[in-house]
């Protein structure tokens, strides 16, 4: 068993908004501030930034110093494609030719960071490409426009890794990027080998996919799992909660997957404590449950597991989990 | 058949954020202007203002001379209890008794203004009153706290009515005041002759109900359907699109039931346009959509209808839906 | 802690179909053996029979006697009122007077066999009482069936309690009884001190409702638990699964939720294991888990709970729990 | 637009059941009673039938000719390899390489009928290949026998085509074969000219997909779209309802799209039609709701709809499906 690197995006430690709230639930919080409250979580190591946010090519030199004197590293960079009004009809897959522009550039500084800085790999998001309303949207032309954005990103720095970031809905009601299979099959088109996947486990959660499917299926068709992002929720809604919060026997298998296909990339939160004052209790609650789910896998026999996942029998499973939880 | 009264919710008109783009993805609107905007839209005739918000002790007089030169009425005061981070753990159902007084305090104040500007009726909505994670909420005392709560601002002013809004999740993952059934039961603890429901229909389609049978039941069980909220969604989320974009012959269904009951109060458009640059044309097309099948439900034969309730004929129903809809 | 008292009704060791595989996936069993294998499972004290199905007038001295020779207790008898084409359009709320008047009758045989067999409640479900189309149902005219009906039988063996059961929908798309609410609202209407509910989790999690909060308002609107049915789900389907396969926190809080308004009831076993082929295994690993998480439940500590409820602090409600399941 | 050519699956004109009532709601029908009234329905020119079931080595004559004397075309083979408990724990991705083994006969059985027919085509559907609970799949080993399985078949006949069907769930809680992006890179992974998609609607709806974007994908990514299954459903479940009975604009933006990429194969009707006691009418009414909603999309004007989708406007989009429905 791999032991596991902890990571966090920044914000799990900042103030969080929602539509009826929009100053947010809790203090301000500058970045400074975020990164202190990081080095106070045991076990917690890398940080990820949001590019042209967090960081940007200014202030990289002292975010970078920063990062380095509170001893974490950056564990990924995000570019930011998703957080202004300009992208709020798409970007990659926009209609107007100098978004997709814009948008390319955007990926590109992050991935010059990414490398810069030795985290060596980005994670864009398509949160605004998709559509809400019928007729609103040409879901074939998009994937021409996808498929070149993407292609042309990785080959401009192809030492720098692209994980790319699905969810089924949100902020759009429906966006092109939706699922696992989606994502493979644009893999496979892009066709480049600095191409694969963050998988965020609540936006599996939230479209019905098993964890430990889309681990298996993204080792399976390419060694395509990047990164991961870690959190939890009632699989109708990407809540955003902390991880092992609402699954427990879902994460067991997917910590038991991920030691099969040997992952040994990060494990980051990307939790929304809306609600939660205590920011530094979110992260070592969440690095607590994943630690006791994960000891929970790694008591398994791999042997006996391989044998009843042969047999198929859902009550010798059961037993199993149950045995490796609680003796 | 009665003429449908359109309202709308002022923001229709505005900006509106989620907790990606926290700034909105329009330019920011003054009340004014919004209020401009409705009176360019047909058919349109009043207006719901958020207490405490768009209107206040202070600019009050201000406010309704300005709403009656536009020739609109105020439809609905909704009390400000869900915008401010304060409420974020509870309003009426906080573990803090301040809090729940002040709440109180702030439902009163709407109540008031609602009898001073003649529109004399509120809708509370009480988003934040519930809970996210397990053990994280008492569900048996809150009930004590809605109740007196409830009870106590009907009394405050028996003249003005108090309709209630439900919805089964967000911001919070979970909501007390959830789903028509809770609510009805709600409205008999507290029984008091002005209180009832507003039905946001979007709300009951999120929470897999019937918007007929909702009108239906809020009429059998003591007429409390108050107020009516009008918008779409895709079903598992409030995803406030304009009424008729997603569902057309449940819309057809709950306009026959309107009628069967005689309900002569508000539709009030509650669409949040995210994305839509030009918000009159929102208005208009809902109208449009709600009009159209508003009409629809008109041309059916209620004798017709109701033999076909009985017989529980679903083709039947088909086609007489159908022909309603395309001769 | 109360000692949890198991059931299971018969079913789950019999072989079961459904719209796909009509002859079930396993082999065809008799009572008898069911009976047999129920013997087998270590803990489970109870049996539900299906009156009119596996128990009738004419076999019914011979049945009670084969049940006690097992010793096995009657926990629950359903009345047949789903299992024939006949109920297909609806029982008590059918628009025909003779079924409407069949069901009950149905309901009130059970009662005479609960009564006469000293199991002394009945459940009935009302599967085939909604709707799957629009326009195929009189929404408000059903509800006085429904509570003409359902006080008819109490009051016709006012020692028989009856647990009505509610489920969201399937078979039927839709149901009248759907959920929670309602049902304490029409149990209000029957206003009889024998009626109240049978809680079925997994319905209550398909609905999107908490079963701890299921349990808590049960008891808060007049101790109206009667009994449970335990299986568990993926939220979206009745998928009957064994209770504890898929949500783990959950029960914990639920078994909180049970000792703390005193439940002393029936703890049955409603699961569908059509493809588990050592159905008494099934049996037995719902035990398993049921009595795991109950002892999580029973080791936290009652005032660090109460606390944590009074707190909203979902960390430390997080923390307790998992410190409870893991030490 | 091309004119549409409707089929139905043989059994929409029978008795169907359920897991509740196991013989069906209305009377047993013979195969011949069912085609004869499949001759009643106006506009039905095809039958999908199931191979070893409906028709087999030796009744094939007899069943050729009897559909051929009905003027009806064999619009589709299904291999039966879903309705046995043999098939319970999986066909092509069994651990049983007996089954597995079985499963691909089964599949060249209904091919040879297929072309013998001249029907050539031919539709699995994997319902049981999945799985329930945790840790009873190896779900990378899986799609080596899914591969392998249907490149076999694919070779077997390369004239006659494959159209695989998926489902995210049901009758297993959870589908290998779940969804659009996953079959499409099933199809790719298999690479034969005659390996393509039977897609259901229904399921798309189920799985919140967008019809209209299944067509726009599968015809983007080889032309695969080899096949349609029409029916309708409250997006939660595959409930088979009616095509256009709950969802209407979708259906008329589903039928724009199907004119683009100028679709010429089948819309066969998949109903269940539990509680219709007039199978006819069932048939009729649902292609009337597809001829009327396939006519609505044919007023629109091409142009301006293109010019809509590179617009993204939501509004006007509404307003151009709104003025084609009502003028």
């Amino acid at each position: 068993m791999v032991k596991r690197k902890y990571a966090a995006v920044a914000v799990i430690f900042g103030n969080t908004a929602d539509r009826y709230v929009i100053q947010g639930y809790t203090e301000p919080r500058s970045f400074d501030q975020m990164l202190d409250d990081a080095t106070k979580v045991k076990g917690l190591t890398g940080i990820e930034l949001v590019g042209g946010w967090h960081v940007n090519d200014e202030n990289q030199d002292r975010v970078v110093k920063l990062i380095q004197s509170k001893k974490l590293k950056i564990a990924m960079l995000i570019p930011e494609i998703w957080a202004s009004p300009k992208w709020g009809w798409g970007t990659l897959t926009s209609s107007d030719k100098g978004i997709r522009r814009d948008a390319i550039e955007r990926i590109k500084v992050a991935m010059d960071l990414a490398r810069q800085t030795g985290c060596n790999q980005v994670s864009p998001w398509f949160g605004h490409d998709g559509w809400d309303y019928v007729f609103q949207a040409d879901y074939a032309r998009v994937w021409d426009y996808l498929i070149e954005g993407v292609a042309e990103c990785a080959d401009y720095l192809p030492e720098v890794r692209i994980a790319l970031e699905y969810k089924m809905k949100e902020p759009r009601t429906h966006a092109f990027m939706s699922d696992l299979g989606k994502m493979l099959l644009l893999v496979q088109a892009v066709d480049r080998p600095n191409v694969g996947i963050n998988l965020d486990v609540g936006h599996a959660l939230l479209g019905y996919e098993s964890m430990a499917e889309c681990v298996a299926l993204l080792d399976r068709f390419g060694h395509k799992l990047y990164h991961l992002h870690m959190n939890d929720n009632y699989r109708l809604w990407d809540d955003d909660m902390i991880p092992g919060s609402v699954h427990t026997l879902e994460f067991i298998e997917f910590f038991y997957w991920l030691d099969r296909i040997g992952y040994d990339g990060w494990l980051s939160l990307d939790v929304f404590a809306y609600r939660e004052r205590d920011k530094i209790a979110v992260a070592r609650e969440s690095i607590a449950w994943l630690e006791t789910l994960s000891a929970v896998a790694g008591r398994l026999d791999r042997k006996k597991v391989e044998a009843v996942l042969k047999s198929g029998d859902a009550m010798k499973a059961q037993r199993l989990v149950r045995e490796a939880m609680f003796g």
